[in-house]
């Protein structure tokens, strides 16, 4: 096999094979094919497109670039959830204790925060403590011991996604629904699952923005999830606007907590209970969605999924009296407060813009060297639909960052669109897709 | 202005900004931009095309990366003609002296060879003693004195046209109309020219094996050549077949001088009297193509381009003894006939694999790094049309290399399709477009 005349096949539309989609994966991976032919390749790719059978092939050969681990003393059927990401989703810090309080094993590898969206990992090491670096032993202990753990990606799983990544960012081949599904797929394949619940995101603040690509996206998942006979269901949810409404690392902690205590955040509570009612029901704890919903909601009013949560934070280091007692955190230095301009209902958010200031303020990463403040954030308490007097409260802004405020505030208030006519709430679960 | 962005623009299929392709070259050439996002970018453009204003774009970008040569100091008209490359093409050792000869001055700055095609630097240097990398002031001195030069390319320039073909070749961008018309028009127009003539070789030993893709190039190379306000004419020529009978650098040295004495080899002359009568009418020595033609082969008949090109091997330091004796050069080791298994009439001729067979034969480069055995080649007798009897003499190899001899045997007489039906001989010129 020959490099130029695999890309040039590629180039020209044509389908790859097994063997030359692995030989493309493995050789770069060995450093055998320079960054120079790689990056053809993936424009060619990006731009041809490839159909689900490459799909599957460049994420087996992803997938095999590393460890793939083997969960199958576990005799339960393990499920994990993977959410395109974001503004405001901390659905993983309820559900994965819901599952598996409901007898499903949650064997979740996290990632950090990416750009505008909050990542799982970031959320719980803002717990004092709290670690997600623990070796693979203790993945499978907790596993069996408390049926949930969320840790982050090792070295050794799927080291061809973060090379291939990295170049994808610099080369404009990022936004590619097979290099996606590739991407997503061979890391979540790696953990040891049979089943996979699948939360993508569409609107002004998820990386797919149209519903169009969302189902295209979550239609690859789905085929290439298949392809590996794993079970799968996937749900289109809204992301027009922040899912509850804390963004930030513990303040988001704080408000999965505030939901396992019983608190009712509306849409947050509607997306993680079909997200962790399909994990029970995948999981073969409950006969249909509609049950697994009842049993997840079952899960929260016995305090089940409460006692798990407290397990794992444990398991994991962290000091649970922070949780037992919400306000003992650090306070943020300044905050400040944001009100209505003018009176009206909510027409439009735009959600990126709101994901971007939790970052200014402290919440995310602009580079990879930068350092989380697990405070910082906001409390975004306008939603779609509702109307609000002039001066009403819509958000609050948490920072120790002097600087960015009134930057922020004004990027803030420029994000939501009021209108005088009533405005429809948005759908939240736009479509299920198995 | 950002790499990625730019990239991205591209891919998506819209149309880049003068400033941003020019923002890409240069950035490439002085290493802002590493290897993978050109790659990339090029990809991108291989797939997604460039329109007229991008390619001249992409033209003038190559061609300010280095010097643009000023011979304005020459008043006269002065015109090169540029081929695509073929198998035998060794017309610009006999238009050159032509057009000079009719006052006509030929700058001419030419490669070497690529692939199965044969390069007008490595014929010329087979004449003893004949030196291609004369200075740019030797140059102009030769075309002031003699209105003829024909030399090799300097490091000065399109510096960005070098660096760009070597990652073309290894990222399969090769076969791109606007990428090959930025490489050639970026080195012609550094020539200073004002009249270009252009031989694009169609069929199955050219690189653009179909008429559709050739009459393309040729539009494309027309429309850059007039936006850079230079006149053009394009042919579009046969190239099913070797051009005159001749192929390998001294061989092809030979039949060159055979025709400056005045003899006639059907195709070699038709083509070679309408690319020189088209210079000499480009150089306003003619009022037509017709004329020029006249003009043209007056020029052979009245010895004045046998002369000229007397003048020419001198001036660059060739031992014209050589010329006056042809039988004076070494001779190869091997010699071998091929002869006609069956009677028949030549129905169609691989011709790619006719050059293939004169570069393994020791006429043409593997590697960059192989040295050329002037002597190597083949006379090739056969012509599509012509009818053969059995062991009737086809081509003549000639070789120092014994280990080669009975696979090029083979390679040519497969090369060589025989019928027992009347054929018709294929059409030489088959497009002139201005």
């Amino acid at each position: 096999m020959n490099v130029p005349e695999i890309i040039r096949k590629k180039r020209d539309g044509k389908k790859l094979s097994i063997e030359e989609i692995g030989f493309m994966i493995s050789n770069y991976v060995n450093k055998q094919i320079p960054d120079y032919q790689f990056a053809a390749f993936l424009m060619a790719s990006f731009i041809r497109g490839m159909d689900k059978w490459e799909t599957s092939a460049f994420t087996s050969a992803m997938l095999f670039s590393g460890k793939v681990l083997d969960l199958s003393s576990i005799s339960d059927f393990k499920v994990d959830k993977h959410s395109t990401g974001g503004v405001g989703d901390k659905t993983s810090l309820i559900l994965a204790p819901i599952a598996a309080a409901a007898g499903v094993p949650v064997p979740m590898i996290s990632g950090r925060g990416l750009g505008h969206t909050g990542g799982t990992l970031d959320k719980l090491e803002s717990i004092p403590g709290f670690r997600t670096d623990l070796s693979l032993n203790k993945y499978k202990q907790a596993l069996r011991r408390h049926k949930a753990i969320l840790i982050g990606q090792t070295k050794d799983i799927a080291p061809a996604d973060k090379l291939i990544y990295a170049l994808r960012d610099v080369t404009g081949t990022i936004e590619s629904i097979p290099l996606i599904t590739g991407s997503i797929m061979s890391k979540k394949l790696a953990e040891g699952i049979d089943g996979l619940v699948l939360d993508v995101k569409t609107g002004s603040g998820a990386f797919m923005r149209t519903l169009k690509g969302s189902v295209e996206l979550a239609q690859s998942l789905i085929e290439t999830t298949k392809s590996f006979n794993k079970k799968v269901m996937a749900f289109i949810t809204d992301m027009n606007q922040p899912l509850g409404n804390y963004i930030g690392n513990w303040l988001e902690v704080y408000e999965s907590v505030k939901v396992l205590e019983g608190d009712e955040v509306e849409d947050l509570n509607e997306v993680t209970h079909n997200l962790s009612g399909a994990m029970i029901y995948l999981g073969g704890k409950a006969k249909s969605l509609k049950e697994g919903i009842s049993v997840s909601k079952e899960m929260i009013r016995s305090g089940k999924a409460y006692d798990k949560f407290k397990e794992i934070v444990e398991f994991q280091g962290g000091d649970f009296s922070y949780i037992n007692d919400l306000n003992k955190y650090k306070k943020p230095k300044y905050r400040l407060e944001i009100h209505a301009p003018s009176s009206g209902y909510v027409k439009m958010i735009d959600n990126y813009e709101i994901g971007m200031s939790a970052l200014e303020l402290g919440a995310g990463r602009k580079t990879k060297e930068d350092r989380i403040d697990p405070k910082a954030g906001l409390i975004f308490y306008a939603k779609i639909g509702q109307r609000y007097k002039k001066n009403d409260l819509l958000a609050e802004l948490f920072t120790d960052n002097k600087r960015v405020i009134e930057l922020i505030e004004k990027r803030v208030i420029n994000a939501i669109t009021l209108s005088k006519e009533k405005v429809n709430k948005p759908k939240l679960i736009k479509k299920i897709i198995k």
